[in-house]
């Protein structure tokens, strides 16, 4: 019996294909698109980088080690991956910065009211008028992972006060002026002048932005989402918007994707829709690249894998 | 002989009334709105607080101190009053952060064509593409007073390479990875993927922008200006635009304000246009009100002012 096969689904440009032979020391690597495989095609597969299905996972009894192209796999946590003894890794990191980024972008555009000076470009208009200052005010940050650590200290070069949620409060919170628990959600929502989403999307952040956090907010609050939809209740969000319970929203993931052409956000005149783009960069890729090659060449040496996801706590 | 008038034009908010004239000393204070002073008006002021014209100098023969409501007084540096005894102080700081914020809203917005997103929101579109990332880039700041300085630090928190270019190279620059000289700025503009213009305008600042430094620029560096008018060279700027030569600028101050009707910048696609509004915010105001009051307490107590102008240098 051979060493068993790797079976890379997509992403993989073909200038990385020597390299990632290279690495699969005693592997064999196969590529192949983003459809599903079936059958005896995959009696042999040891490790698949991309998608996976249940009847994939069903169909590959030498299958050990999945590799998601995401930083959040949810896609993959499917309970019979879940429970079986498969490890799951992830691209965890790759849009840490970027997505940072566009936190820092989205709550400046909100502050400034962007849109305003949009328009007025538009109609040749020299419309100034007196807007926020993001120094001095809070942000408070829900999830402090890679992008909102990031994020953290990017709003402290802002001079901002930032305070933190996030469940597992012993890992270390390097520039965080105050660390709240999940139970504590709402007492968070009240003191941010600023809200940014940063968590996966996992059982227990599903819906837990529902009316009672906008009513707990300040009506002069933003709210930016930048990692998964689903965390926000998007009917209570559009209530909370309209009825002013909230200032503004800055959305780039949203709870369908792509946001349907009938979707109320794209009207409201105090939200800002962008298309889960934030993270999208060239660099991006490549970080998205050497994460991978770095667990390859480990798989193949038969060393500990780096990005691990804890498929029970879902990231 | 009284100890003197001291002339609040403007700004200065009735609820502050009661404590610029408890801090006021021997001095008797007295408040006009913006229009000119005439005649023996102005024989018993020693200080004035607001805009100053040339013939108000010659008419105040007691006068000891101008104060600019402005950061950068540049209307108030005509030949008698630089040449002559009275000190000029000014609100230099008082903008420098949201004038940081609003520099690092431009770099975004050009970096990820937000425009774009605006177009696409609009009309209900899902338009994912691939666009840039400030972190591992470089970014040029040329001046590095309050705001240059603010702006370094932030764009450190973003991962990015700062260099600066400042007339006072012998001042520290923390933050700063290589500091050029104006003499170096064709070797500076050609390092940069995005250059910001801090520096106030003065004779040495003036239509430094021009077609030499945009042909020295890389043809996908990006261009911001937040401090004033006048340094760029705005037919070179545009013609830059129009041929490519640089990617796209961002423009706060502008050679003419309010920017006119007919001006090309508000309809060219790589252009955005904000209104010199940078800085208009609440905390602004505050910070203005308490720098002058330092000075009115200062002055009361016959001590250094602070915030005193280099008349010649402008700044």
């Amino acid at each position: 019996m051979s060493a068993g096969t790797i079976l890379i689904k997509g992403f993989l440009k073909a200038e990385h294909h020597g390299r990632a032979e290279a690495l699969a020391g005693p592997f064999t690597i196969r590529y192949a698109g983003d459809a599903p495989q079936i059958g005896r095609e995959l009696d042999d597969v040891v490790a698949i980088a991309g998608p996976v299905s249940p009847s994939e996972l069903q169909m590959a009894p030498r299958l050990q080690w999945v590799h998601s192209w995401l930083a959040g796999p949810d896609n993959a946590l499917f309970p019979e991956l879940v429970n079986g003894p498969v490890v799951l890794t992830s691209s965890a990191g790759n849009g840490a910065v970027p997505l940072a980024e566009h936190a820092m972008l989205l709550l400046l555009m909100l502050d400034r009211d962007v849109p305003r000076w949009a328009k007025a470009q538009q109609e040749h208009r020299w419309d100034r008028y007196r807007h926020g200052e993001l120094a001095g005010t809070t942000v408070g940050i829900f999830g402090l992972g890679r992008s909102g650590m990031d994020l953290a200290s990017k709003a402290k070069a802002f001079h901002m006060r930032v305070v933190g949620l996030r469940r597992r409060a012993e890992l270390p919170t390097p520039g965080i002026d105050h660390l709240y628990s999940l139970d504590q959600l709402h007492e968070f929502a009240s003191e941010c002048d600023h809200i940014v989403i940063t968590a996966p999307l996992t059982e227990t952040t599903k819906g837990v932005f529902d009316a009672g956090v906008f009513a707990a907010m300040k009506p002069t609050a933003n709210l930016v989402c930048i990692s998964r939809g689903g965390i926000i209740n998007d009917d209570d969000l559009l209530a909370a918007l309209q009825q002013g319970q909230i200032r503004a929203a800055g959305l780039d993931a949203h709870g369908v994707e792509p946001l349907p052409d009938q979707s109320p956000f794209w009207d409201l005149p105090n939200v800002i829709v962008t298309p889960h783009n934030g993270a999208t960069t060239g660099a991006l890729l490549e970080r998205q690249t050497a994460i991978f090659l770095d667990n390859l060449e480990r798989f193949g040496q038969g060393a500990q894998l780096i990005n691990v996801v804890d498929k029970q706590a879902g990231y």
